[in-house]
């Protein structure tokens, strides 16, 4: 069955569409072009399902040369190229365009290097961010950056969404983890950006392309920094009689310069749910959980726990356990790995957001929330990232209500704009793509925004990767009132071209 | 006495010049603008002393708004500004031009919110790097990237070149511990990169920013990471036979998962200058000296010592001692920091270089440079942060034999070039400035520098913020074949415009 995604096109669309697909064929021979309906299923929407988009075609290189003949042709051609690692992305990033050549970096699945002298290892971009621990750890040492998804989520992926996890409070985002890449331009040509070094004169163009969403170029090979595997770890749990309680607890630890390995945070809702559903042995008479994870040599753990529990007790905690064993341990964490599936069953559906706040901010956030939830007329359950001010507040609902979808949607823009009143930010590691594209605008400026759309157009002057996604409005570079593009006019990325 | 500094500028010049200077009266009263010659001379060069410029004339802004007015008006009348901080920096960056601004940035020295639940410092951009510490060492905090001249240096100078210090191994750069900054664009706009929190959607426009070297924008205020002191340190002197053997067990220490909080090396020249001048109390007999030192809590530190005693014996340690109290700590580090003058007691004069490698190179580099050494005549000593593969060979030379000072030069980039063979980069924290502007090419390809230029026209089309820094050779924007520039051709920025 041929590829007859666009049924209401034209001849000569299709016809466009058939060359376009003959040429990558030409480019990625073998099985490396995908273009039937049933097989691009596969790759029309992200982690983030309730956007689906079926792509002109799906194409799979192998190597960089193939990926900057791919870029290069589609440069020429004015053809958009939406690139994609797995596809767990949780904000419709890599969610396909139909007039669109859907790039799909999984063949890049290779580590290329480890080299324990310079604490570095150089993986393809497919490969899974859990690869690359596997790949050392029998040596001891791991890659710091765990998102839920990184069993499935690629380093690629990784470095696009400059994506976070448990223990970035301690060991940094993607991006403090990433020491160099090779990437591809929009034009085709290939540059390298930092290396196996500490710093590189010229600009942070490396900086600048992690958390860039797959809008300045094609990532082909990563060098990441490893890490030693702490010596041992213990978690705590503390529980409170309230969320604001708990809050301030995170915000003094923090602020007597504490890094826990980890700091989570779960309230009444989220607790309740997920003891009913792993029994992690959670107190169910507190309102809000943390659990904190002390990693290191094991006296400079003992004295940490000791400052942690009096930071606690200060700040009113009802309940306190210290891990004893590594299964204990582990079972702290699996109510909290189990929270989402855990809330699921309580609620009919639920809208996960993701937004960040100064730490000092938690307990006016939390109280702010309440308000909302009351407002509304929805619960909320909160499973985060406390530690680093990282908020994934789930909003419950039920879609079979007549405007609940809506209504939930609007209380989580409301915790997002609540997020910024208070010196915050839109999302913490999951981008903005589409789902807060439109949202932009509460965080920026017209200036700012004018200013990042600048430096898009000095890497893809005619928004051809990824278009759509980030920005709320697409402006042509020549808008912004000093650079235009040859070969004349380009549409508006929002308007499909054939 | 008036600004004569263009003796032999013509009439329409001087007319001009007199115009900015009053306008400039204007935007900034009182004594913020200096414009006699006399004056100006504190400002005609910067810690890198082999250049010396005039300016046009000196404004000292003391307002963000200022700033804005000052940027808007020379971006709309094609004059052309540098920024400086307080002029410590050592390739050049904040050398003048004799038909541009320079907007020096010392009267914005107030700290303006120390913040513990955030573990945050927001300064204005001229509060020296040690006062930021200064400010909240009483309460056992502190600003980890610590330049030798942090006595000296601006908090805004440091982000332009991305500083590093003693402790950026543990610690990072300058990068890793700004959080955001407010800064002003050459059309005078106003943005705000960053904050408190994790991260920000958007792009990295605040890493892009740091280390720009001043070309891309006016920084008016900046907010820090600050971190808790450390509990204890204990530095271990550690003495080889060869420098290979030192650098391969620093490779070693770093690649067993150790990262001291700092790791300093000295060669053999280095060693005995430096006891000569302080009587550290270095062993004598020894061609390679480590200073490593590890903090943290005590504990951690015991256990760690014996780890790093282990790795220095298995590469061949002759002499290993470790510090017993402050006391001997500080002496430790005494050789050390006072090991460039030092070397300036042995030698009529020297060129410090500032190269970066790879770690695991330090062998081979350390080899090389012995090998260049001798191909030259030429003494070299070596005084260089080893942890983090950041040298600072300094290269013996008497500047009153002719045809010397040209051969150290040569000796220099040949080091530099070997960096760059190596896998390393031309600078480590020193910036590019105008000294390192011509070897550009021998790192980056035309494709790397065309893509940082193309960032650098979103920023500032016209080239007007301390042109002839960084880039080897400015193209018009128009040529880098997207974008081209309104109201007209520009003169390249190579060429003074009046």
């Amino acid at each position: 069955m041929s590829g007859l995604v666009m049924p209401e096109a034209d001849a000569a669309t299709m016809a466009r569409r058939a060359e376009i697909v003959a040429d990558m064929r030409i480019i990625v021979p073998g099985e490396g072009v995908v273009e039937t309906v049933n097989e691009m299923r596969a790759f029309e929407t992200d982690g983030l399902t309730a956007y689906r988009q079926l792509p002109l075609v799906v194409v799979l290189p192998e190597t960089t040369a193939q990926v900057a003949r791919i870029l290069k042709y589609c440069n020429e051609r004015n053809v958009r190229v939406v690139p994609r690692g797995s596809g767990t992305s949780l904000s419709g990033g890599a969610l396909p365009l139909e007039d669109a050549v859907l790039l799909v970096m999984s063949r890049f699945n290779r580590v290329l290097d480890i080299d324990y002298a310079n604490r570095a290892v150089i993986a393809q971009p497919g490969v899974t961010n859990l690869a690359i621990t596997h790949a050392v750890e029998q040596d001891g040492f791991y890659y710091a950056p765990d998102p839920s998804s990184q069993i499935a989520c690629s380093i690629g992926g990784n470095v696009a969404e400059n994506a976070g996890g448990v223990h970035c409070l301690k060991y940094g985002l993607t991006a403090n983890n990433v020491l160099g890449v090779e990437m591809v331009l929009m034009s085709g040509e290939v540059v390298r950006l930092g290396g196996s070094h500490l710093d590189a004169e010229g600009y942070d163009l490396l900086g600048l392309m992690t958390g860039s969403e797959g809008l300045l170029g094609v990532v082909t090979e990563i060098t990441v920094r490893i890490l030693k595997k702490p010596e041992a770890a213990r978690a705590m749990l503390v529980g409170f009689s309230s969320s604001e309680a708990a809050g301030q607890c995170v915000a003094d630890i923090i602020g007597a310069g504490i890094v826990p390995g980890g700091m989570e945070m779960m309230d009444g809702p989220a607790i309740r749910a997920a003891e009913d559903f792993v029994q992690a042995g959670y107190p169910l008479d507190v309102e809000a959980l943390l659990i904190v994870e002390l990693d290191g040599p094991g006296p400079e753990i003992d004295h940490l726990i000791g400052e942690v529990e009096a930071i606690a007790a200060k700040n009113g905690a009802v309940t306190s356990r210290i891990s004893t064993s590594e299964e204990e341990r582990l079972s702290f964490w699996a109510g909290r790995k189990a929270a989402f599936p855990a809330v699921g069953r309580i609620s009919p559906d639920y809208y996960c957001m993701d937004g960040t706040i100064p730490r000092k901010a938690l307990p006016t956030v939390l109280a702010g929330m309440r308000q909302l939830s009351q407002k509304y007329g929805l619960g909320v359950a909160n499973v985060f990232h406390a530690g680093d001010g990282n908020l994934h507040p789930l909003i419950l609902y039920d879609a079979n209500n007549p405007g609940e979808l809506e209504k939930a949607e609007e209380f989580g823009a409301d915790i997002l704009r609540l997020c910024v009143k208070v010196g915050g930010v839109l999302t913490g590691e999951h981008g903005v793509g589409v789902e807060k594209r439109d949202l932009m605008g509460e965080m920026f400026s017209d200036t700012d925004l004018d200013q990042q759309m600048r430096v898009k157009c000095a890497f893809d002057p005619q928004h051809l990767l990824n278009p759509g996604k980030v920005f709320p409005q697409l402006r042509r570079c020549a808008e912004l009132g000093r650079m235009h593009i040859h070969r004349g006019q380009i549409p508006f990325p929002d308007i499909p071209r054939f």
